[in-house]
Parts: structure tokens; C-alpha cells; sequence
């Protein structure tokens, strides 16, 4: 096994890299904005950054970027042939084959793509906080949900390398309408986009009064001032909170009658919120849950890594394939 | 391997024994009715019944009691040490140890227990409609849905061996009750017990005027009404079947969201209402299945050994520990 590895998370704002040792320890990082040029072809403009990324942590390691094993982690369904087949939230490379176009532009052979959620599964139960257990799955919450579902030790990629996309799983069949054009998905309420529409229909409802005059318009409420306002105490900002817990809940519920999930693993860009809606989460799951006396204690943790845990999976991908 | 096991599987209903070959053939079979005397001992009663038809079956095949395979499929949470552990068709026996019963009533060493529907999904694996598939869900239809997973050739057991209980998987959070305590469960609205709920709804609600006439009232329209009418082609009928495949495809492209299932295989008692639905559950996958198109193409099949595969997988797992 190689010693060092990079790995890049490329998410629908900033593409994260960061180069790993084979024991888990991060040795250096670096940010760009992501790209989303859609006159450029599929995938070139992310390719090149992510090139001058992998090029940058290169030279400030003292690796050389033709040799480093590279793992990219993509917001989206990866098919088992490298090509990214469905992403709402990186169109601009939306069918494009990532890898091959990066070890073309490297000069490389050692490139590997694995969906950013599944990199963060695997980062966790390699070094995090998923580690020594064979069956959890990693939840991530940003502006939607995303997954990875380890079972028996191992990730569970399903018939087209799709397995995770646990976001789109419907919780509310006439509810919401969500981007990937279905209605009543998780992510429509257990999600950083989730929180936002909870809170602009507790503000049109009239509950959210205090937080409705300190901004001074119903429409402009934010998921932010909520957090902010529940951190404080404040009543009607902690009932929406309460609120975004229980369909958290109802979604780990369900994977829970579906896999026998005894841990979760929650991590992504919504560390605050997590903070807030994890003990409420926990709680409601006791009620929500199929038999719950007669299973072990079901766990609901923070993940180790955060933000990082995408790109520490993709490294450690890449670390794989040169065992 | 032994040559010949006897497995059976216990309904809420009625008991099916069968003696089962190596190769999956079917030997010899015996039905008998479900005891649900709560008086006695958790599980006696059921004990009792279960060890005459080992008996019976095993005279009849001129096999040793004492000596051949015994694997009872059961319809609740069964625990890893064998224990029954939520079972609300098989009250009787819940918090049971079926398992050690009857191998004290048989003297037997060889008595294995598992939950029904993982039984039914292993039979279909290695002998039926998911021979040679991998990744597939096996999804029983009956008054509940029950479900097995197969994951990489392998059932998925879960934390505390109670995965698979996907008729509980909450598809409509502010739905209908379900007597898990929930709401809004998937086999509230795609099981036979979902379309009778469907069908009182319908007829409630003016929609089944005809059917409604032929039975002389609201409250006596049954499931069995509506799929006798609709495969006759009675439009109010053909309906309501309609709105049963919408809510089997809502809880199947769930399934494809989270695992990537690119196959199931239905089973169960409800084979006459699964031929009228199927059909339709197919067409909404389309719709309802996240990115459809990027994916290989999804099947859904009946199963191959309709109400058998319960007690043939049971017989299964029983050969397989004397492998």
C-alpha cells in the first residue's frame, strides 16, 4: 500500500482536497471554488481544477503527482464504469467520466471516483466513528442527504453502483416536490434545504413571530436564524428545530426497519445543526421505531472527520487500489 | 449436506411443512392450523404442533425424526440467539424459544429458527426466480409486507437479526395507523391488508358506486371484491388496484433509492392480487424511481414458489447447518 494518498471531494460549492497518510492522519489540504461552466465540455473545467489541485498538494508534499494514487469523491451516481450518471448539484460533469479526464491531464494511472457519501462511510469506518462496527450507516447532511450503508463490513453498492441515495427515500408520498422531480423525499425535511422550507412555512403559519419581526419579512427567515435563535432557547424556533429532528428520526427509522441499523454515523456541512437536532433526533427514534425495546441501544453520532470525511474516503479509496 | 430437510413455516393462519431435497425438490407437505391459546406457555402450544407435523411428515418419508433437519421460518423479529422477539400475527409465542422447544419435544440437535420472509428470500435465491442475482429484495405480500435482503449473495441480517421488516418502512409520516404503533407503513396501503383499507376508503368515498350496489353496503367492500371486479375490467375496480401499484412502486423505489436494487421478487399469499398489480407497480417504478433511466433495467417477478418458499427456505437454512 502506498503511503500517501489524495483524495478531493467535490461538492456543489467547493471542491476540498487533502492528502492522507495509510494510517488516517490529514498531512495537508487545500480549497477551491467549483467550477460550473456548462459551455465547456462535460467535466473539463472540474478536471482541470481538480488537476491543479492534485498538482498543488503534489508539490507542497514533495509527492509527484504521476505516482500519488488520487481518489475523487463526486455528488452524484457513480456508475461501476467511473461515470458520473445523475448530479443535481455538479451538472456541469454530469455524464462525464472524471477519472479518465484527470489521468489523462496528470499524466496518471493510479485516478479512482466513488460517490462523496460512500467515500465518507468508508473514511469513518476506517479511522472514525464507524470504526470496528460492520453495520451502520454514515447519514450526511448538507443542502440534501446523502449515504453509505456498510453492512457486514462492507459497502453495499447495489446493481449499478448506486446503493445510498438515501436522501431520495420518500417519507411523505403527496409531500413536497424535490429536485430529482418526486415528492416527499427525506431530504425535503431532514436536510439543510429541509430546515429552510420547514422554516419559511412555520413563518407563512405564524409561528414564528419573534423571528418574523426581527428580520421583518415572512419570506426571509432563514434555516441560520432558526439555529441561531433555538441554540438561545427561543420557544418557536426550537418547536421548527423539534420539527426538522423528528423527520430526521422518521428516516433513520426507516433504515432501521429496513436494515436493522443499529449505528449512525451523521456528518456533511451542517455541523451546527447537527449539534441541535441529533438529541432530538435520538429521542424520537424511540417511539418511532419497530420493536425498539427489543433491539440494542441504537446509536446516532457525530462523525469523526466533518467536512473532511468525503475527502479522507476518497484518499482512502485511492490507497486501496494500491494494495 | 443431508439429503432431505423438513422446514416449516408458521403463519398466523396455518402452518405449511414440507420435506424439501437437496436440490430444492419437494418431497411430502402438511398443513395445519395455527394455535393462538395465550393460556398456556409462550410457545408450547405452537411446540406441539409444529413437532406432530415433523413427525407425521417424517413418517411418511421414512426419515428419523430424531435425525433430519428441522427449520421453522417465523413470522416476527427473530432474535440471533433464536428468541422471537416481536411477533404480532404470533402473539402466542412472542418472547418464545420455538427452537430449543422443539428439539426438547424431538430430541433433535438439528432445529434452526428464522424469520419467514428471510427464509422465503434464501429459497428464491438458490432455487428460484433470484437464482444466480445477488443484490435482490425478496417482498412478501400478505395481510403485512414482510421483506429479505440480499446484499452481495449474501441475506442481510442486521444489528440484532431483525432486518427486513420493510412493511414498516414509513412511506406517508402522517398516514394511517399500523398496529406497530406507527404511521403511515408501507403494507398500510400495498398488502392485503393495505387494499382492504383502500377499498373501504374508495367505497366511502363514492368512488366504487357498482360494487357498493352489488354488496348492499359501504362497509362490506372487500379487497377480494375489487380484484374479482378489476379483473373483469370494472373501471372503479380497476381504480383502486391502481392506487395499490402506485403505493407497491412508491415503497419499491424506496428500496432501489437506498440499496440499488435492480430486482424483486414478490411471494407471499396474495399471488391473484399480485398478478393484477404487478403490472402497474412496473409502470410507476418509471416515474417514481430516482435517475430510472441511467440505471440497468429494474425487474419485478412473482416468486417461483408462491406460498411454499417460506417453509423451502426454512428446510434450506436447515441443510445449510448441516453442511
Amino acid at each position: 500500500m502506498s503511503d500517501v494518498a489524495i483524495g478531493i471531494d467535490v461538492g456543489g460549492t467547493k471542491a476540498l482536497a487533502v492528502a492522507v497518510g495509510a494510517d488516517g492522519q490529514v498531512l495537508g489540504e487545500l480549497r477551491s471554488g467549483t467550477p460550473h461552466d456548462r459551455d465547456a465540455d462535460p467535466g473539463s473545467r472540474a478536471a482541470e481544477v481538480i488537476a491543479d489541485q492534485v498538482l498543488e498538494l503534489s508539490r507542497r508534499q514533495g509527492l509527484d503527482a504521476r505516482q500519488v494514487p488520487v481518489g475523487i469523491g463526486l455528488p452524484g451516481m457513480m456508475r461501476r464504469d467511473g461515470r458520473l450518471a445523475f448530479a443535481p448539484n455538479l451538472q456541469s460533469a454530469s455524464g462525464s467520466d472524471l477519472g479518465a479526464l484527470l489521468r489523462e491531464r496528470l499524466d496518471s494511472t493510479s485516478v479512482v471516483v466513488e460517490n462523496d457519501a460512500n467515500c465518507a462511510a468508508l473514511a469513518e469506518h476506517q479511522w472514525g466513528a464507524g470504526l470496528g462496527i460492520d453495520d451502520f450507516v454514515m447519514v450526511t447532511l448538507g443542502t440534501g442527504i446523502g449515504g453509505g450503508v456498510i453492512a457486514d463490513g462492507k459497502l453495499v453498492r447495489g446493481r449499478n453502483g448506486f446503493a445510498g441515495e438515501i436522501g431520495h427515500m420518500v417519507v411523505d408520498a403527496h409531500g413536497a416536490p424535490c429536485r430529482c422531480g418526486g415528492h416527499g423525499c427525506w431530504e425535503r425535511y431532514a436536510s439543510g434545504g429541509g430546515l429552510a422550507r420547514l422554516t419559511v412555512e412555520a413563518a407563512r403559519a405564524g409561528r414564528l413571530p419573534i423571528l418574523v419581526e426581527r428580520v421583518g419579512d415572512t419570506e426571509r427567515v432563514r434555516g441560520e436564524d432558526v439555529t441561531a435563535a433555538a441554540a438561545e432557547g427561543l420557544d418557536e424556533a426550537v418547536a421548527v428545530v423539534d420539527e426538522m429532528g423528528w423527520w430526521l428520526a422518521t428516516g433513520l427509522a426507516n433504515l432501521v426497519a429496513i436494515l436493522d441499523t443499529g449505528h449512525f454515523v451523521v456528518g456533511g456541512g451542517l455541523s451546527e445543526v447537527a449539534d441541535l437536532v441529533l438529541p432530538v433526533a435520538r429521542r424520537y427514534l424511540v417511539e418511532l421505531v419497530e420493536g425498539y425495546a427489543d433491539r440494542a441501544f441504537i446509536t446516532v453520532v457525530s462523525s469523526t472527520f466533518g467536512v473532511r470525511s468525503g475527502a479522507m474516503g476518497a484518499a482512502l479509496v485511492a490507497l486501496g487500489t494500491r494494495s
